[in-house]
């Protein structure tokens, strides 16, 4: 059952000051705490204790109307370095941040689709991981934390991937080998958690408590969050939205099951529906999924009427799916992110835009807006970092790891009880 | 965004007394606090709010080991009369409860599935609630408020119903409608929210903080609580289940989509699928969808192969849209209720569950239960007379309306600060 105890309270407060930050930019305490809905003593308290820590800085000291000289704070970026990486199944993607999250370098590597040995995959992401450090000239010393996003059904508080279907991988302790290998913390989650966690402190979770971030490639999944709480499911397995059904004994799917979401809008998808319009179009000839999605791009832009085709059906597909979503759910918003979408947004989103209307129920349409993420970068890259950053948080004895975005209200319960 | 005041934390832990005292029957202060984990200061504070009100009552003195006297706390069943109503599309099913909500009397009425004008439906609520008034010896002068379920898109806190697909009913100010003839304070809610109240309260989620219960009758739909919180949507149009796809492009739905789980879970889906097996099976021949069903769990008893098939059908299909349910939501618990549920248990419960673990993700398979609602009596019923006991509470200045459960830890919060 959810608690709230003293602790969450104050480490909601405290995530607050911090979202508040990343929101505004360097700000007074009492521009943070108008903004925050927290009494000023209670700002004043916090950041005191995160100037103390090193995690805030003074930016400036400026003057108000009559000449009284306040502080402007701000994250202190200098205070560490955190490495937030997404690891799929044709690469890995690590990207260096800042304390503030800006990002100081980034590498992607390729991983052979067809490869499932553990030793392989580590190397990859080790490798990466080394490598964008190495491009934003970041000694192993600053960081303060990895976080590490691992496709499949990923235990968060183990640190082990339960299951990724991709490499046939049961119960391996990857947390732990790469903490080993990379004489660094990690932090192991799944890219469904990453990618709602990114939109509710950087995306549109900033303006709706409730929303949906749908995540394509070569397998599709949604992470959810409602009423300002991200949506984990009983064993962090929740958002797996791609294993939903199109059409029940549909197509086969990665899963065993059939006629899965995933099977008609991630990338082997449209393979498959693309052999299904033409089966000798030269994008088929492709050796990746991501070179594939690649030629699919190139042709729609020349005008290729098969492609436009292709794009229609799989708009259909997705606004069904998405339908789906939203007719459960009800939510205001949903983002679509990932390379899939990213290299298609200017096609797909308009052919699912056309559908959604038609396998949305009338009383959940209105209002409802569905567009590319607007999460700067690799939004799971830039979850994994937030989480570590909470967990750098929580390893200072700042705040407790928050399940939940910061609530304005909690603030309250603490000064008057 | 979700805020938590002082008064909602004061009203959690208002409720929390109350769903205690509904879990344990009479008890002292003492076993309150225990099983609330609030402090016997607040307990203390609380029930002495309660008495006043006449909301709670002295049960018993008795003395404990060292001949010490306590008293044990009831609620009040005779401090006022609930009426809660589920209307559905064949009928109107009233029940009056006292405020301990043990029912009182009851009394349903058919509702013609073919007439679709306001008059006639607002005839038939109140036609059944003056019966069941009648059946249970209730006078007008002690009900505290009536609590109405209504199919379709109701907005519960403007009291309308915005659109009922089975009347074709558009913006109809049901409430007020109702209000106005019964000359009492009604609360319109949606029947799947009636049920998963109730089930936060009185079924599974006592013990579970996530959950959905299915309702199947007529037309299908989902009630949902994560993290103990009731989901409701944008426009409280959340758990619309029943029209998620089942099958892109399959059977029409009364949504105007095709394949969606309710054109194949739902009465008339039943219907559509024992015509497939066998169109001339004498089940068919029924006026109603209540008679059809009741032909075939008769039939069922006796044996009969071809509903075998059906109930198979069924099953199957019943399993991969609760798969879906678990797969994005990853819950432990679904209990199924409704009048098809009911009637059909003994056949359709094996069948769902032999399917089940064909469409649930393995990481989201163990720990899983599906299995009839234990909630007692009329699900609906019930989940609006505890709405209507939450809205009388507020009335008093007791609580404000919780769109929460209790949270044993908000207590601490309160008295630390
Ligand atoms: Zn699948
Ligand atoms: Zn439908």
């Amino acid at each position: 059952m959810a608690r709230h105890t003293v602790r969450d309270v104050r480490s909601e407060n405290r995530f607050e000051v911090l979202h508040a930050l990343f929101d505004l930019g360097p700000s007074s305490r009492q521009e943070l705490a108008r903004h925050t809905g927290l009494s000023l003593a209670t700002v004043t308290t916090l950041a005191g204790e995160f100037l103390a820590e090193g995690v805030l800085r003074i930016a400036a000291v400026e003057r108000n109307a009559v000449g009284r000289p306040y502080e402007r704070l701000t994250i202190n970026p200098d205070r560490g370095r955190i490495v937030g990486v997404d690891v799929a199944e044709t690469y890995v993607d690590a990207t260096v941040y800042d304390l503030a999250l800006d990002v100081l370098g980034r590498h992607e590597a390729a991983l052979d689709e067809d490869q499932n040995d553990q030793v392989y995959v580590v190397d990859g992401i080790v490798g990466a991981i080394e490598a964008a450090l190495k491009a934003s000239g970041t000694g192993r010393e600053g960081i303060v934390g990895v976080g590490v996003s691992m496709p499949g059904h990923v235990q968060h508080d183990s640190g082990v991937s339960v299951f990724a279907p991709n490499w046939d991988w049961h119960d391996v302790h990857i947390e732990e080998l790469l903490a080993e290998r990379l004489r660094l913390p990690v932090y192991v989650d799944n890219p469904l958690k990453a990618a709602i966690l990114s939109e509710m402190w950087f995306g549109v979770g900033r303006v709706v408590d409730s929303m949906a971030v749908v995540n394509i490639g070569t397998g599709a999944g949604a992470g959810i969050a409602l009423e300002g709480t991200l949506i984990r499911g009983m064993t962090n397995n929740a958002g797996e939205w791609g294993h939903t059904l199109l059409v029940l004994d549909g197509r086969p799917c990665r899963c065993g099951r059939r006629g899965c979401v995933e099977a008609y809008v991630g990338a082997p998808g449209l393979e498959t529906t693309l052999a299904e319009i033409d089966p000798s179009h030269p994008a088929l000839g492709r050796l990746g999924q991501r070179d594939f999605v690649e030629a699919v791009a190139v042709g729609l832009a020349a005008g290729d009427p098969v492609l436009r085709e292709l794009v229609r059906r799989t708009g259909r597909c997705l606004a069904a799916a998405l339908g789906d979503l939203v007719n459960l759910l009800n939510v205001p918003k949903v983002t679509l992110t990932g390379w899939l979408p990213t290299a298609l947004a200017e096609w797909l989103v308009p052919a699912v835009r056309d559908e959604l209307p038609h396998h949305v129920l009338p009383g959940s349409l209105p209002g409802l807006t569905v567009g590319v993420s607007e999460v700067p970068g690799n939004a799971v890259s830039l979850g994994m970092a937030t989480f570590t950053l909470e967990r750098f948080l929580t390893r200072l004895g700042l705040a407790g790891t928050a399940r939940t975005r910061p609530q304005p209200g909690a603030e309250a319960a603490q000064t008057i009880g």
